[in-house]
């Protein structure tokens, strides 16, 4: 067998038509899978000797072979060419210039079918290690700031507008929450994916004696999938994993635009460290918030392939179509531009100055505490509706004047409502938060007590994160004899 | 008050522009949420008079109005107008109505920001359960199919073209694992929106002494959410519903592609009853896939709804916006469709005829058993990479003389090779089928095992469906006095 | 035959299923295309007579009995039922009961696929025309509101910070330049779509000796389509309206981005009127710019509805196939969503109130005169590299002591560079803009002049629109002979 | 000046941390505007001399130093790093290391922001010019086949039924159609695109006498952009090349749909040349219509570009934003996808081998001709819905009995309807596609006329592309000194 030729090309006529060669390879990008490739390679070769499918000896002198190619790899020496079409035959050609004709048993029981679909599984398993490691930094830098700030002043804001003052630590609260489902997503479609396809073969399953649950844990996976076509036809793991991306970068994109905003000229309540900001080839005043646009505007790249991807399995037939190549490149994009989000966003935020007075000032400010004074009406008998109006036309009386709650004298309030004779409303921002001192409320203990909880949680899903990496990290070493 | 002025109208000079009305109001649309609403405002209530927020038999005045307008939507003789706004408006109004001014106490201690999020998050769970029950119905119809034709031959397709012999009953079950996954998705999504928003107000919790748990309860959440921003600002759980709806679609799309094409003149694999097939108005003699085609089509907007809810939530800053309203025709519509589809997909299935003898007959042909041939002799110790070679040329061989490899003689096999002399592979589609036995592989010993196991998880998660249903049926009854 | 029976139930030996029916009926939706699909059979029938495919009597007592129909769905008597599956035939059933089995000549040479799609073809016409109408309104507002500030000054912004002073004028030109590309892919678009599809029929074209210049000239197309089974299978005409409806979203979103942030309390640089803001229910000063929210957020939606469509196409085999059904809701809520918007955007805009002070005010801050600076060194001879080297690094002096460049005293000046020993950068925002004085510029006397030049491009396209509407109007009238 | 130090960072204390500055760095992938940007510069020099901005021989240096690096980057011999954060950059690092510090005039007037722009612009023009090409390429392809083809008898599908027969050439020129609209589309965009920005500046104009039509001829371009704000924050071409992009990939998924099932065993209408088509790792039998899934495939991330991009822009506010980075990978990868298909499909689409047997059979069987024998009974007085009926009776019969229409004495067509006691309808397929004789229809004398017609318009297409190509590459040349 000529190594230059397809391996699959018994049956043809003549070589490919080089434009189609070139139109149809995927050697351009999944090289990324190589160590993953060369790995599951390594446990079906175990496996094909220790059930006797070919010798021993044969398997051992193959496990050899692959170890070489993980060297070069390692080294940086492993080359492909186009006529190489995908990683896969790639490696199947160099382990037979290494090692000869008994690369030909590799194969044996195995098809590229599940052989790629088990590669991506374990490359995606890893990928979302590191994605999950990445929100937990991010989680813990936003923890970390919220701590600093649980009694920092800030106006709430509902439509852009302020609404009622709250602590900046209550805010960044609400980030966490959103990554903490981020993070719950990841570990559910973790679980889900964590099943080896290997042995489903072409689509039908193999005619020979192998072991699917050996090979399984020599590679770390918590088991096998079910049925064979399923396993050959199936990318939900590819789609469960852009979607994850896509509502991270939602996450992020919603924190970057207050970030923008809020360091602009009008509103600076932010600071961007200059290591964190870049400047204007033209106008030599400008520090822009450059980290914080690219990391909304990624949030584009990260729904398109979401996008695309379900475009791709819209309507596919059972089982391995090649529209399904178009696989990779969504997912390793996806997952690199979150791995650089993650990476870059936590010492940006981490770099903030935040202007706290202006902050506090601005709480107060725009008859932010008028439904404290509501409250006040109502607590008092009137019905909240009524109490709402009467304190609107307050307030409207008030923005006719130009004047503001505390420029009102007792007469006046009293003149709005006989109740505010006796008590007048809260007039600070630190006197509003305090006041709304219920499970998830604004009141600075309460931000402790949820910064506390927050804190444990995080700690227990670092402890599940490690479990798993080390786990993985142990298959995916050289020589590497399993999980444990 | 009057009660054609908005409810928030108090500091404003003048009332809304008859554009900027129709624009804004949501009335259209939300009005589906009113049951909901009615039931949240109940639970809302009752805390209020347990918490002596306000006097118990206000509370009992204000809970017997809504239910009287529960007893109106129920009978559909409940009607809003467009300067009702939003549903919420129109109950107050109409509650105002039917019992005057101590209405206006029902909205203390919330607002129209935790009350709508929190009327989703119930519409949502029940949604969920219904697009669940529909799944399970799906996968039991399947389930049904596969059983019957646990053993029907059909050929195995790799980029629509055969490649192996399967059964009917393994590749119906490819579609089982899909739903499977979906239904995994749906119910931890549910998991993670069973909490209670209420409290949260308008977005910094509240200063009265509320009981958010007692309302969980009493609205049968499993909890409440930690953080009054997040809890006003979030909108994943519209996100993961959609999403579940989107791979729901995506899975059916691919089970109906195959439907059309199957019912094709030139396949003829399957017949659809002329119960579920429809005609043309020009030419006499069609009848058309139309159910499977238009659930094919259905995943478009499934798909834009998604992308359309992601597009709204990129780059929104906390907390409400009024953006986020736009959630609710996307929400509403996509779990329509997906219901829909679980409506008629079961019933249509079960009205297929499949052509076995035409699935059988072309199992075996066109050289699909090359893999056995190939596995023949890999298992007499050729290397599969020159076992495939040898074969792959006898079939160029044969396709060149119009052959097939039954055609061939046994001198002819020998000169092939001569592990061919001792033995021949398989020549028929069962046999090759049959031979397919391990974990997850086609062979129907393994099918009916498959079978099984399934049966078992779908009765799981039944329980889990009535369990929960049951749960959700107790809150929203006239009358209802929670979950238990 | 039976009324009630499917008009293509020959063959069939069951009726459809309640829910296949249910399912597969698009006269939930479709209802919209009442007057053109009456129109078209007005235009239909006139041929067949003409050419005396039927008797001229025949065909007059038909046309008689469509405009019969067409009174009652103009006096909203018309009435359909789930069982008569579309619009098409429910006409066809109602102008049964209307004139008898004459009617059953009414779909001679003419197939409900090519039909419906001369009805889409229409109407979209003049949705089209009702958008382009809609921009040009906008565009006028526009160029109202930049004619009243064609030299208020205020800061223009890249990365949303502030960078060089501009004028409000020039900057509302910068969204008149975005609609007119929005008017010229419409007016493009509508032209692709002016060609009939009758005569098309199923997808071969039909055996009567039609005439179908006749009819598109009835019906006011220009033209007719070349080829019948691209006239079945394509949806082009709808997608280019998607895509035209999300530019078109796109560029309101950018202008309500603007207006939302500066009508906040932090920036102010803008107020809604009332009558184009809404409130809260809890907070009684709050005003909210709903209208701009709500108009970003229906971004999403359009969006939403290009990637469904899009999806829908996809792999679609020629020529019809049901999934196309799916293009009307998608195509109905695109353009309800943008003639809203355009409906509302206008008066909304001119509600406006721009603080012009604190623009002014904020245009000279913040170094936004470091560009004029280093011009003028670089002007001096000075590389502009250089140059704006050398004023990054005052600013960077300034900031660090609290300063601004008009705080320098000569002797600081010139100790940054000699050249400032003669002369100083223009320190007023004014100035600076008036020095942009190049064709595109900011400087009034070219805001002016562009405002001239668009004024002009708007009352051409006004006139165009008022040639095709009248066009349209006079074919789309009771009894109407044509388009003349 | 440090060269290794930004050229924006005079006004920063510390350089850019390094996460910070690979996450905003665009060198990696925008070194593909090289030439563009070579060129930009070079006419915007040419302009600084010949106004007096700088001095002539000032100005022809840096000319000098542009041309120099132009031969590197043609060499292969261009090197940046990380350091130069974009190619800009990189270009101005490089030509002060070839031409000392005069380099640092050359971005006297400019902004990066007109500057990137405008080399996006030319970049794209030069794109849609290589697309347009490739369309007419795929088009010529087409009409070739469908010459061949014009009486080649074929089903024509409705519902992926067969429907009526027609020809393959009629069918191809559906295609044709299809591509032409494309055609239309990117000439339209590329006439919308064909402005400079150059002179917008940072986004406010300049200060400088500058000359932007005398720029914008030198570098090809029809005119100049209006607005300088829009200038900068417009990337409508880079959209409505992603539209473009998007519906021509949609096109080709719906032929290439065709093109894989018509290839499969059951279907066998057309046959892949071996070198269009790709085998099997494990099944030596398999032959896979590659070429054609992946083109399919493909049109997912060609659509998921689109989305991206569309959600970059949505909200952005005046004027640039870092977010718009994010066009430029889209973009390119979207050219890249589209161009590559165009380059394989007309090669791959004339290596077809037609199965005209099979199709030939097909088209008249499963009653195709019903529409035929109704059109019989209706041009004799039949109103077609009662013939309709008629017809579609009689096919249940013959389904019923196991017959078809030819299997039909006189005496049963008689009982089924008097007429056909004198006349038959034609029972061959070739008949009733010669009677479709009308404008548009498959009679092979209108797909002959057809043709002829096409032909003409892809031979006017083409003169224009050859002229613009023209155009272009002479601008594009080594020392060019414009279009001419």
């Amino acid at each position: 067998m000529d190594s230059g030729k397809k391996r699959w090309a018994g049956r043809f006529a003549s070589g490919p038509d080089a434009r189609s060669e070139a139109y149809t390879a995927s050697i351009g990008f999944d090289t990324r899978l190589i160590f993953e490739d060369l790995r599951g390679s390594v446990a079906h070769v175990r496996m094909l000797g220790k059930q006797g499918i070919i010798a021993p000896d044969e398997a051992a002198e193959i496990e050899r072979g692959l170890w070489l190619i993980w060297d070069e790899a390692e080294a940086g020496t492993l080359e492909f060419t186009l006529s190489d079409e995908d990683v896969h035959s790639g490696v199947e050609r160099r382990l037979r210039e290494l090692i000869g004709p008994v690369q030909g048993k590799l194969h044996t029981g195995r098809s590229r079918n599940d052989q790629v679909i088990n590669d991506v599984r374990l490359w995606t398993k890893r990928a979302v290690l590191r994605l999950t490691g990445g929100l937990i930094d991010l989680v813990e830098a936003l923890l970390g700031l919220a701590g600093d700030h649980a009694e920092t002043i800030m106006p709430g804001f509902t439509h852009t507008q302020r609404a009622q003052p709250v602590t900046l630590g209550h805010h960044l609260l609400a980030y966490v929450s959103m990554f903490e489902r981020d993070l719950d997503r990841f570990q559910q479609s973790y679980a889900r994916m964590d099943r080896s396809a290997l042995g489903s073969s072409a689509m039908a399953g193999t005619t020979y004696p192998i072991d699917r649950t050996f090979v399984a844990e020599d590679l770390g996976f918590g088991g096998i999938t079910r049925n064979s076509m399923d396993a050959i036809a199936d990318r939900d793991l590819v789609l469960d994993t852009l979607y994850g991306c896509a509502m991270v970068a939602m996450h992020c994109s919603r924190l970057c635009e207050e970030l923008v905003w809020w360091s602009s000229g009008e509103i600076r309540y932010v600071t961007f460290d200059d290591a964190f900001a870049t400047g204007s080839s033209i106008m030599p005043q400008k520090k822009n918030p450059d980290v914080a646009e690219l990391t909304r505007g990624k949030t584009g790249r990260v729904y398109g392939h979401l996008t695309g991807m379900l475009t791709v399995m819209k309507g596919l037939p059972l089982t391995y179509n090649s529209d399904m190549q178009e696989d990779k490149q969504a997912l390793f994009d996806s997952v690199d531009t979150i791995e650089a989000i993650l990476d870059v966003l936590p010492p940006a935020l981490e770099s903030l100055t935040f202007n706290a007075d202006r902050m506090a000032a601005a709480a107060g400010a725009d008859f932010s505490l008028a439904t404290d004074a509501a409250d006040l009406l109502s607590k008092r008998g009137v019905p909240f509706r009524e109490a709402h109006e009467v304190v609107g036309r307050l307030v409207k009386t008030c923005v006719d004047s130009g004047r503001n709650f505390e420029d009102l004298s007792v007469d006046e309030w009293t003149a709005v409502h006989p109740v505010f004779a006796e008590e007048r409303p809260p007039l600070t921002a630190a006197e509003s938060v305090a006041a709304r001192d219920i499970p998830g409320g604004t009141a600075p203990n309460r931000v402790r007590a949820a910064l506390g909880a927050a804190r444990e949680r995080s700690s227990d899903v670092r402890a599940w994160h490690a479990r798993e990496d080390q786990r993985l990290s142990n298959v995916m070493k050289r020589n590497s004899t399993g999980p444990e």
